[in-house]
């Protein structure tokens, strides 16, 4: 049903769009190296004959045209952008997995019953503009475009005028209108973690993601001498930041073994080497499967900064606040179904990664497909998947999509 | 003996370049402004017939030709560039006042029996190009001209293109070659510190600078995914300076009241929301005015980051290893002799924060002069010193130089 050789070379090949010299590739969204992932799978669709559609939020469609073109199409993919330093696989083997299915399909002459669209979501990681999941959040309707195009880069850039970039590279691309109907919606994912791995599973059949909540902190100080200002006059926003870091850490982060607390971004400024630092800007990430769990950490989180900032003063903003979430029970049986004709291990699991697919869960039944990657590591330079793996993920697609877009499905 | 008021009017102009919206003066080392700065003074100073020339690492020296050329000139002076959100005193106070007396001397038709030299040392600051006092440290034969060419910028901007293209907007400056003979040293300068004007003195007669160790310390653990990454699998680097610091803070910052412990600076990679931190790279300064103090505290800190690291890795570079030193008794009798002759109060004092002048003392006589600054702030858009300080501090200045070039002197 597939072309597995196919999809492995189109993945390396793909992955050569922002090579990094350590093996991992950074393709941040609506950059150049994303507008060149575009244009090479676009012309991998246009080859099998299939058509390229944008929206204002720069999502890629790329769909396989059915018999009725009035149906709501059966929609596949994942995203193309990646972290700084991210890897050759996530995201880019839900898109790649699912354009092959639609590519095996066409090439094979099966026209489907209605149609089937490959979509890469703008801006899943929220690396360059945070946070993430820009595209299918305004799909979905829960995020205003206005909003979106104000976002800023680290460089001052706005997403407003990156998508007008990206739109002047493909000027001929339709646009297609903000949450169109769906019939369903399936991504293919590596699992990001390690425990299909352990367990020696090929298909990780997922039950839904966990919750997540995001935080942007500015901690404010007082600038000052590091020769000359007392230690008890200072008012230091690094210190302070410290202070909580280590309290977030034995409070939160060690909670119990399913939380996930992260400070990935920190900004100091001046950021002068003898001048004491004045602010201190962070992001915190925290996840957890329990919503209870989740929302008692995160107010204790607010407490720990209040008690902790002075003299410096805190601003605390929720940028996310998403509770875990269930995918359709019926795709989630034809999945595993699918993984047992071929006879493909295969475990329900719960995503601990956010993925577009819970902005579509709302709209459509939704499900994902997992696959391992080694030793869990991915938003870094070595993350891999097997080929066999990258295989088998895309042949369940393949197999659950067929049956999808055929009529009596 | 000199002219307050133009003084003050003339540090005013010289710190609306690079001025900053809430009053303070972003002008560092090498930037355009700082060339537009050198064009300033060279015009002031050629007005008043006094020379300019530079020198390969960037100083700048405005000459005041004496009767007798071949005697080693006195010098005076400190430095034009700033912190990113520096104020109007620091280095431009020494500059202008060193400046002024000279302008004063030769608008009142004295010719001196020896050059009068007023100096801008280049990168005192240090906070583009770490470490700081380049300009002087060459002069003193204490640093390297390829090893300060070599440093770059956080924009990886490098000092020798930066020097190059000083030079080339001043093509027609002669150079003076590193550590030419000089009879003596004098450097005016603000407090920086709170101690002159909760005692309500006006001339600060500097004893000796506080010894001061750097360090830059990067810690590198493994990247890996906010929201799979089980925190018992993590080496967070950022967690691992959020420990260190607060550990550093306990022991060392607060070891007693003389003890200045900063951390100006710090970068975070990969620096992403969802990314666990792989490398974090920071600056320590740490000061004392004990010697012996500073380096047990020192060994103590170095021996707290390799404790607290792990499952991290840390690796830890001293920049800057400078003990106390004494300025020379003389110059210092001097400079409280020629307060008491204007009925300026004077006290002796240990300069809290580090200046060119350490690097000139051991190549000739050298003191400091202080006046105080509004609530001891420096480093800082609100630095302030007051007119009728500006104007002592000066004044103290002109009659000291007046003296030592003088034949009698």
């Amino acid at each position: 049903m597939i072309n597995a050789d196919r999809l492995w070379q189109r993945l390396m090949r793909l992955a050569e769009i922002g090579a990094l010299p350590g093996g991992g590739v950074d393709r941040q969204a609506l950059s150049a190296g994303e507008i060149d992932a575009w244009r090479l799978v676009i012309g991998w669709a246009s080859e099998a004959g299939m058509s390229a559609a944008s929206d204002l939020a720069g999502n890629l469609f790329l769909t396989l045209p059915g018999r009725d073109r009035s149906l709501p199409p059966v929609m596949a993919g994942s995203h193309l952008d990646t972290q700084p330093t991210g890897g050759k696989f996530d995201g880019a083997f839900g898109v790649m997995a699912a354009l092959e299915a639609a590519v095996s399909m066409a090439e094979r002459g099966l026209v489907p019953a209605r149609d089937l669209v490959v979509v890469a979501w703008m801006n899943e990681e929220g690396s360059r503009f945070a946070p993430g999941m820009m595209g299918s959040e305004w799909f979905a309707g829960v995020r205003d475009l206005a909003a979106i195009r104000a976002t800023k880069d680290a460089a001052g850039i706005g997403v407003g005028d990156a998508l007008d970039w990206l739109h002047a590279a493909f000027p001929d691309l339709a646009h297609h209108a903000a949450g169109f109907p769906v019939a369903a919606y399936l991504e293919p994912h590596i699992e990001q973690g390690p425990v299909m791995e352990q367990q020696a599973q090929v298909i990780g059949v997922v039950t839904g993601i966990q919750g997540k909540t995001t935080w942007e902190i500015t901690i404010t100080g007082r600038e000052g001498h590091a020769g000359t200002l007392a230690m008890a006059d200072r008012a230091d926003a690094l210190m302070a930041f410290a202070r909580m870091a280590v309290a977030w850490q034995a409070e939160i982060g060690l909670a119990d073994a399913a939380v996930k607390f992260t400070i990935g971004r920190l900004v100091v400024a001046p950021n002068a080497p003898s001048v004491v630092p004045n602010r201190v800007t962070l992001r915190i990430d925290l996840r957890h499967p329990d919503n209870a769990v989740l929302n008692r950490l995160g107010a204790r989180l607010e407490t720990i900064a209040h008690e902790l900032a002075a003299p410096c003063g805190v601003a605390i903003t929720r940028l996310v606040d998403a509770p875990s979430n269930e995918f359709d029970d019926a795709l989630r049986a034809r999945i595993t179904a699918a993984a047992a004709r071929h006879n493909l291990s295969s475990m329900p699991m719960l995503s601990a990664a956010g993925h577009d697919a819970r902005h579509l869960a709302p709209l459509c039944p939704s499900a994902m497909i997992f696959i391992p990657c080694r030793g869990g590591i991915s938003h870094a330079e070595d993350e891999w998947a097997e080929p066999a793996h990258v295989a088998a993920g895309a042949l369940v697609l393949a197999e659950v999509l067929a049956a999808l877009v055929t009529p009596d499905a």
